[in-house]
């Protein structure tokens, strides 16, 4: 009887407040277009390129087009470029040497100008790498893994250590140079990039991703004996470039100095138009601030997006934004994260404290329709993982991945990945959930501890 | 009751023999071995490579290792190579240049070395760059279509049109260079090659394939207004090299004179292994000679295989044996062609004349395991294409296709498309289909006429 009451119970929101922001999001088509400008206009946004910048100036003028308060704020990014690439396997007894497709890893060094020639040997784990010990010396490292044959589940959050520390561990046992075999769910042999990290005073080796097709290759041919790779990188890292996240405020009518976040990133791998690495998610963002704003009425407090710089590779931004505003994370009362892609949304994850989920339900009734009403996932992102340490609580609307990896970090990452329907859908379940957090009377309970991953470590969801 | 005697009746086949082949071929991992040879031991074979050159010994090589009678026959063929390629979308005002996934087109001139830069002019079909006339002067047509969404169907025997005519029919009307929307059923921004054609005499153009994801990003430039692109192409065509058909015959024991026929092709493109296109083709057929070469008794007329050369990018082979062999054409009773990847066998298909259906039904029982025992669809086949001429009955052993375009002619056809008990079970049934059409008592009739297509043109097979 207490639950059949409660059903009938007015709801805790305003109706009309719902209809105007799901079906805003659903039908006005703003979203894709901004996503559509990113990509095909601004097009690449590698930290440090002139498209970074180009997105930084964009989001700025878009947001202001909307009526959204805005301002940016400087954070020093890495500048790696990328050159020419090419890797073969030599030819050897009975066999033709082959060309491979690979692509450098960010953050890799190049290659001396002639290339480096050497033996491959295969791992299938960091653990397996540390293990060779001298072995490793002078060869190339062949990272393997079955992550596309992993079936339903993705496996990047396993794999990623492969591509993330892989290079760093075999530099440190003397290897030569490392290929990653690519993190990726489908292959038409197209290379997956990605961040490779060698921490200050250890040594770095040239890494690069090399497509599944060609992966599968290495292997056969390892199974018949030794196999020569001759790899070429011209990447490189140039000294460090002032750039800047964007941060929008929608203030809040009572407490403004409550701050829910929405966090999204502008920049981008440099191979394609990262349509949904993560201008799916900027688009997103942009149009929750965008819809909230236009409300007669604020919520209770202040919803704030983030844009922030250089996801990809050194989460400078993220950093950044945790550090000058280490003074009010105790007034983050939310953060989201918008970078799984643009698929639709299909549960909502949360990490808070106790009795959240409790207070935050009643408010979800209205994304029922889009099948995003449930709890389901942790609420998580690499951008707002700094905040982690501050016990913000993370809430996050997840969101079908079923594709994602097909083309993330990879050339394919473009505008005809993004299919305006899903995009919408999670565009109106982010934009509802951002006004629910925004306007419930009482904010959700923190977490008891930080996440358990530190602070800038590899994300459970994607980056 | 007539019915049921006749299936009471015994086969006309001996079910031992069709035991020994059809359990030979899905047991012995022979046809896959030799994929596996060409594709990761030889490599890419265009007409006029190394690699073509040692797939024609290879070839030999294993014939004789068979215990099958082999020789070759030398052909003529074109030798084109493809060198750096390269385009752009230029920037123009409120966007920034994007670089274009491209790749010649077999047969292309190249560009002058600074490239061609040129306003892009979107066409559907050929009859459209007719209709164009003096607007497509100076400009880069770009052939656009929408095999990959046609759904169910492939569309490649609707589309392949364009990239076979269209650069010349652009050529005739002024224009200065092609871009082809790659005829691709799945695409993560990989280009697909294939051969284009200037018949002697007319001009020709430098002319490309497109990714299908960057086909789109220019048709929705287009529609918002001018679009440049600069294309730079360094492939180029060198002088003719001699090379080779292979051709083996399992000589029959009652009339050797009368051949039943099966090709398949040992050049590929040079952007991969071309392990479905035609590798698994040539190992299909290798291993029906080989089985049949080991049968305690031949069977009565010569199993021939034609192991062609140049099916990519000219047909010299094809075009080669049939001028050789014209004399002996009336003898050819039937001919069948591997040439459609390496998916599972579905059906027989049939071109010949009254009756013949019915006469080889009775043969094709020991297929019904194998799904492939019912008639559907027509034999043919580009390499065998010009003995219609000579109205040759065409079989075929029907395949799965439903992925075959979407690596075909691209950097993908790759030894990992071959799956290994799909491309046995083909085998088994090209096998056993060889032996009934060599064995059966009377040959299949010859069809009324010729194939209505032309000799050389376009076959409705892949190609």
């Amino acid at each position: 009887m207490v639950a059949l009451i409660a059903l009938l119970a007015a709801p805790p929101y305003s109706p009309d407040v719902a209809a105007r922001l799901i079906g805003g999001a659903l039908s006005d088509g703003v979203a894709y277009a901004r996503v559509a400008e990113l990509s095909d206009d601004i097009g690449p946004r590698l930290s440090g390129s002139a498209g970074a910048e180009a997105a930084v100036k964009w989001a700025v003028q878009r947001f202001r087009e909307d009526g959204v308060e805005v301002r940016t704020e400087p954070v020093k990014v890495p500048h790696w470029v990328r050159g020419e690439e090419r890797a073969e396997v030599l030819p050897a007894r009975g066999r033709a040497g082959y060309p491979l497709a690979i692509t450098a890893l960010g953050g890799s060094p190049g290659t001396p100008s002639g290339g480096i020639t050497a033996e491959l040997i295969e791992v299938r784990s960091n653990a397996e790498v540390q293990a060779l010990g001298g072995k490793a010396r002078g060869k190339i490292v062949f990272f393997n893994h079955n992550m596309s044959t992993a079936g339903g589940k993705t496996g990047y959050g396993e794999m990623s250590p492969l591509r993330n520390h892989g290079p760093a561990e075999a530099a440190k046992v003397g290897a030569v140079a490392a290929l990653v075999r690519s993190l990726a769910t489908a292959s038409l042999r197209d290379p997956h990039t990605g961040a490779t990290t060698f921490e200050d005073g250890t040594p770095a080796i040239p890494a690069a991703a090399v497509s599944v097709e060609d992966a599968e290759l290495l292997h056969r041919l390892l199974q018949r004996g030794p196999v020569q790779v001759r790899l070429g990188l011209g990447c490189r890292t140039l000294p460090d470039v002032e750039s800047a996240n964007v941060i929008a405020d929608v203030r809040g009518r009572e407490k403004a100095d409550e701050i829910v976040l929405l966090g999204a990133h502008l920049d981008s791998w440099d191979l394609a138009q990262g349509a949904t690495d993560d201008a799916a998610g900027v688009g997103i963002v942009m149009e929750a601030a965008r819809l909230i704003a236009k409300l007669p009425q604020h919520p209770r407090r202040t919803v704030r997006v983030v844009l922030f710089m250089n996801e990809e590779n050194g989460l400078a931004g993220a950093k950044g934004y945790a550090r000058a505003h280490a003074a009010e994370t105790d007034r983050h009362v939310a953060a989201l994260e918008s970078d799984a892609g643009a698929g639709r949304p299909v549960s909502i994850g949360l990490r808070a404290g106790e009795g959240a989920q409790t207070l935050l339900a009643p408010w979800l009734a209205p994304l029922e329709p889009l099948g995003a009403a449930d709890f389901g996932g942790e609420g998580s992102g690499a951008d707002i993982g700094p905040l982690s340490a501050f016990r913000v609580p993370f809430v996050g609307v997840q969101q079908d991945v079923s594709h994602y990896f097909d083309y993330h970090h990879s050339a394919a990452d473009t505008l005809d990945k993004v299919r305006p329907a899903d995009l919408a859908q999670t565009a109106a379940a982010v934009t509802w959930v951002a006004y629910a957090l925004a306007e419930m009377p009482d904010p959700l309970a923190r977490p008891a501890a930080p996440a358990a991953r530190a602070v800038g470590a590899t994300s459970s969801r994607p980056k």
